[in-house]
């Protein structure tokens, strides 16, 4: 099959009932964002062996992808319009393979109400690699940022630390885990907290690179410190099990990457137990914004715990 | 170097002057388009041994990389307005690797007036591989589309045909042939060409994948057909030479891809030889839309030339 053979198989659907993809027949794609709005543009890429194990259903390959690029909308508030793909894959790439990537972007389409605007697909000599640009809309000069962080601000994460980390970590020694395995192969973007969080937080960001590498950022880009309490931090059972087994596992809870939950700061009088109640979602106070240029992290008899590692890093 | 150290030093630089990417420093860029004018949007990936040979220097994959996706823009008659960028690099790539490829972008962001806006930098097992969105402005509801060529429109090209193909296949057998190398690595986005169109052009389109296939392209869009005049289509002294040689190579000419020239459909009495003056910009009438359903091309004595390759197929 060539390319527009792909594109029409495969991709034309996904494009349908956006009209600015303009049915991918033409050169780009239009789009305009709605009055007073701005776009929220973001672009990640994942390769297989890296980002991936290889073994996966192509489905959660690409709702994963999907989902990572969603998570970085939620953390600015956005509401998300449409995205661009780029495929890479090898000559040999079955259609079977192709049709179950493209119904796992279907699916998740449907649930986050997002459309594929336009892309290139390509063969690569290597292995598969995939890059996704999302876009999505907010409010002009409302969307969270990373570096609004106030001395005095709770520190607040929502739903459970560690778990697509551990999750990866049974995946790879073989040992059944299926709710931490579910957690690494499918993050959920907080869209609607990101929403609603418009005009409540001082800062956010998602978690992707471990909760201390990602905390960090906000506090370099608001010129802030903060304070974390270990035995604050919210565990599912699963890997509250595996940490009572094991304390140095807690390092996945502090720095593993894939969490993909929202990390976001508010004042102490802030509507933050309202809101986890009206979007039925774990939101912890986890510690507080102080004016120390450091993040420290204290242990329940508030001696502060050394962490070796610090997040994922690529290169 | 990690990802942070890599983007601290090759990428954010590029970034400088774009105030929407927010320094690169938070989860997603911040887009608007000026008052009265919408987005144009459009996306393309290379792998190394694709589309690209590989011992070339790296400056010169970026702009190239960056040059396609403008052509793109050109295509709709959009104004450069930012990119995002996807890197996917095996572990061992140097810095100077990096260093050479984001002088590349630098040099280019200069020219055409575009800067980086976000992106992802990522490791790969597999070969080198790189994603661009690339953004542009146009004033709404006046972007040149694919679809509008009507019946007697005249079809233009601008300058000239089947360089990049010759270039490539002289690279391909040894022979030096500096003229038709430099248009296989460099392409022209025809930017001024395409904001010129708007108002002008019935139907525009870049030619990426040969004459013959993207005209079909515009004839599909516009359900129109097409005659072309083989004796008509603008060579270069270079290209003019070889296909004196071997007629065989008219198929570069008819079918390279590559070339990166604006096709584009306009009345009988649309002012495009002042355009072409005003431009300093050869720019070639080739053939005239018709109602057949079918693209056909008349060599010197109006016979039917049959053309065997339709195009580069990637998969």
């Amino acid at each position: 099959m060539d390319e527009f053979g792909l594109i029409e198989r495969y991709f034309k659907p996904l494009s349908t009932g956006f009209s600015g993809s303009l049915n991918l027949s033409d050169d780009a794609a239009i789009i305009s964002p709605p009055p007073g709005h701005e776009l929220v543009i973001t672009k990640d890429a994942i390769s297989q062996g890296v980002h991936y194990l290889g073994h996966e259903s192509p489905a959660l390959i690409a709702r994963k992808l999907l989902r990572t690029n969603l998570s970085d909308l939620a953390a600015m508030g956005a509401t998300p319009l449409c995205y661009f793909l780029a495929v890479m894959l090898p000559k040999n790439t079955t259609p079977e393979w192709l049709e179950s990537f493209a119904q796992g972007l279907q699916q998740d389409q449907k649930e986050f109400g997002i459309h594929l605007a336009g892309g290139d697909t390509i063969a690569t000599l290597g292995t598969p690699s995939f890059s996704l640009t999302a876009l999505g809309t907010v409010p002009a000069g409302k969307s969270l940022r990373r570096g609004g962080a106030q001395i005095g601000d709770i520190i607040y994460v929502s739903d459970t630390l560690g778990d697509s980390a551990l999750g990866l970590m049974m995946l790879q020694k073989n040992i059944p885990s299926p709710a931490l395995e579910q957690r690494y192969y499918l993050p959920e973007p907080r869209l609607a907290l990101g929403q609603q969080l418009l005009g409540i937080a001082h800062a956010a960001m998602d978690i992707s690179d471990g909760l201390l590498q990602d905390l960090g950022h906000i506090c370099a880009q608001s010129q802030v410190g903060a304070t974390l309490y270990r035995d604050r931090l919210p565990l599912s059972e699963a890997t509250q099990a595996l940490v009572h087994q094991d304390a140095a596992l807690w390092n996945a809870v502090l720095s593993g990457g894939d969490d993909y939950e929202l990390l976001f700061t508010a004042a102490p009088n802030a509507p933050i137990e309202t809101l986890a109640r009206s979007l039925n979602l774990r939101l912890t106070a986890i510690g507080e914004i102080t004016v120390e240029n450091a993040v420290r992290v204290l242990d329940e008899n508030k001696n502060i715990i050394s962490v070796p590692r610090k997040g994922f890093a690529h290169f």
